[in-house]
């Protein structure tokens, strides 16, 4: 099953199809009650949408594999992950509307703390703020390196985007994020003979910005990881024949709706102002991919209580994603984050598809479980789009 | 998905995995009762695991597939069947530790009785006595083939392996052994031309063993088939990070652990003596493959009876496996082996998944149709391991 069979296959038609990706939706029971965050939210909307819908799981990437947000969200856009494969730097720099050019290497940076050794002890600088990290970006510019450019821009709090720019540069490079504490970041390696160059000039940034961040404890230092190069993606607007736009109040997510081709709506900070920005756009396009962040935030936090809530206020914002009257809506996420294993996980995640051409399977409960006795089964994620055009009539029979 | 991104997903824990396969799990109903072997049996250990478990069902090798033992287990270990095949005659010589080398040619024997016009009357010999089997191999020794050497090695019953060493040597041969009585055995058949000069001597000693085994009726010829030659797998210890030890009271299944890299313990013929094994080792490995082959002898004799009753005593011994604390722990079993068709089939095999992220979804009976309602759904084989990697968080996160 791939994207080139599908797109010979798109006929057009005027039906509107809403994604909502809960980032983290899925969980795991809480072992006091034996409940997961869904099934102990209260979430009327989502049940009652649940009862009239066709439900199933969607699994990312492959069976046991935790997704990053990444392949996640390149599965739910009709990308099998594993075939289309893209670095967190470019993520990361999508996702700040930086403009990367064809050749660029971008990698995702961490402001650190290391001790006097030399020795990571935080990897995240304490989650330092958004303005200092911005301050100490704009004080490693004064870095040059030879016969390249250089661009350091703040992303959000202990995080950063590095670019280089410049012919021959190459991102195959192994991180310089051990992911351990009580070890030094480790130097970047070229991963082909082609990247001996761009590794020298990484390794020597570094160095260079070791210095310039001596006095900035708790960033004191940096870690970078996910170098890569802008791929080469075949379009969802044409792989899928809909206009498509999305609707994300963070970096990451526009990032990567962005490098598939999506127009990237503006929008505020609340979900509520995401679906108020939904129902303003409704005439404008076929397709809206709208984000919903919190549910991963509380997941990866270890918060359960937070994840309910979160939940809840997802639930809350229903109708009026309802109201927008699309003919297709899916209700799924990237990948779950259980409050108990503190981030991402392999499990797979509830959907809900809701159209009239998706018969309800007497699934009462928007849940785990309730899910998984759905009459979609268990799919891979990128399995969902064709399901999505399929339901919104957009899709013309397969042979004669 | 394949072993090379399981492998560079692999994460150092401690946690610890055991994987019971119980040979030939599956059933179908009794017509006569319209319950399978699992739903008469009385199973009130593995009936309360399932509950507080995730089930579901594997699929081996691929739809309406009937899996060997080898493809069966090779699957359960991770490596898809369709993609690594194994010949038997390598399985049964690695099952009694013949010291197979790269190049030999084995193939599985069965002494069997053919009629005065040479034709099959009981491909099994009456399922001679070992100690018979024995003496009528060393009386095989004696045939001498120009340019190899021969090794004939009794297994048990009416089954011996036929090793062939030296240069050139090819194990694509067609078999013996038509699987029908009342023909006579067939000329092994090169397959590409390498192997002609293999055949060639493989039907000479066929020649020369009829005349020896003239006079020893039952057992007054042979049949030969699963020609091949040691593959190259990767190794299981590598592929997934984990010491593995193997507890198999039967020479196929330890030689199959063998072929993987699997350590493969000294242990008891008696299944409560293999659990034993699995109590004093469990803090030197991270994986142990626990075998219990009762049940597919009695499916395959067709004796439902009696694999009801091999089911109850694998149930009666799940107290003491839990015992030995696993982090994880795996219930399934190799290909199902209905009792109503003597053998081998193409069915499903239950799962369940126990462990602290593997969530129960209310599958309250460890049965064929208790685990289809199950929220792992039908998976193939080999995607059990990286669930299982994954459960005992041993996988990292796939892409940022």
């Amino acid at each position: 099953m791939d994207l080139e069979l599908i797109r010979t296959l798109v006929v057009p038609n005027t039906t509107r199809i809403v994604l909502l990706s809960a980032d983290g939706l899925g969980g795991l029971p809480d072992p006091a009650t034996g409940r997961s965050e869904l099934e102990t939210a209260r979430l009327p909307h989502l049940d009652e949408l649940a009862a009239r819908s066709a439900c199933g799981l969607i699994r990312h990437v492959g069976p046991g594999i935790t997704p990053g947000s990444g392949p996640g969200h390149l599965g739910l856009f009709g990308y099998d992950p594993l075939r289309y494969q893209v670095g967190r730097g470019i993520l990361e720099a999508l996702g700040i509307d930086f403009p990367l050019q064809p050749g660029d290497v971008a990698a995702r940076g961490n402001f650190c703390t290391v001790d006097g050794e030399g020795r990571i002890t935080d990897r995240r600088a304490g989650r330092i703020g958004t303005e200092l990290c911005a301050t100490l970006a704009r004080r490693l510019r004064a870095i040059r390196l030879p016969g390249v450019e250089t661009f350091v821009e703040p992303v959000k709090e202990h995080r950063f985007v590095l670019v280089l720019r410049g012919s021959g540069l190459s991102g195959r490079l192994s991180e310089t994020d051990p992911q351990l504490l009580g070890t030094p970041p480790r130097p970047a390696e070229p991963l082909v003979p082609e990247a001996e160059r761009t590794a020298g000039l990484i390794n020597r940034f570094v160095a260079e910005a070791r210095v310039l961040l001596a006095d900035a404890a708790p960033a004191n230092m940096l870690l970078l990881r996910g170098f890569d190069q802008l791929p080469t993606l075949p379009a969802f607007p044409e792989a899928f024949g809909l206009r498509a736009a999305a609707i994300a109040a963070y970096p990451m997510y526009r990032g990567l709706a962005r490098l598939v081709g999506m127009e990237v709506l503006k929008t505020g900070a609340a979900f509520a102002e995401e679906v108020q920005t939904l129902a303003a756009h409704r005439e404008g396009y076929d397709f809206f991919f709208l984000h919903y962040k919190d549910t991963d935030t509380a997941g990866e936090d270890g918060d359960f209580a937070g994840k309910v809530r979160a939940l809840e206020a997802l639930d809350a914002q229903i109708p009026a994603i309802l109201a927008t009257r699309p003919d297709v809506l899916a209700v799924t996420g990237d990948h779950a984050s259980p409050a108990i294993l503190k981030g991402h996980s392999w499990h797979p995640v509830p959907l809900l598809i809701h159209g009239p051409y998706a018969a309800p399977d007497g699934v009462g409960a928007f849940t785990e479980r309730g899910c998984a006795g759905g009459s979609l089964g268990v799919i891979p994620s990128h399995h969902l789009m064709p399901l999505l055009l399929a339901n919104a009539l957009r899709l013309t029979k397969f042979g004669a």
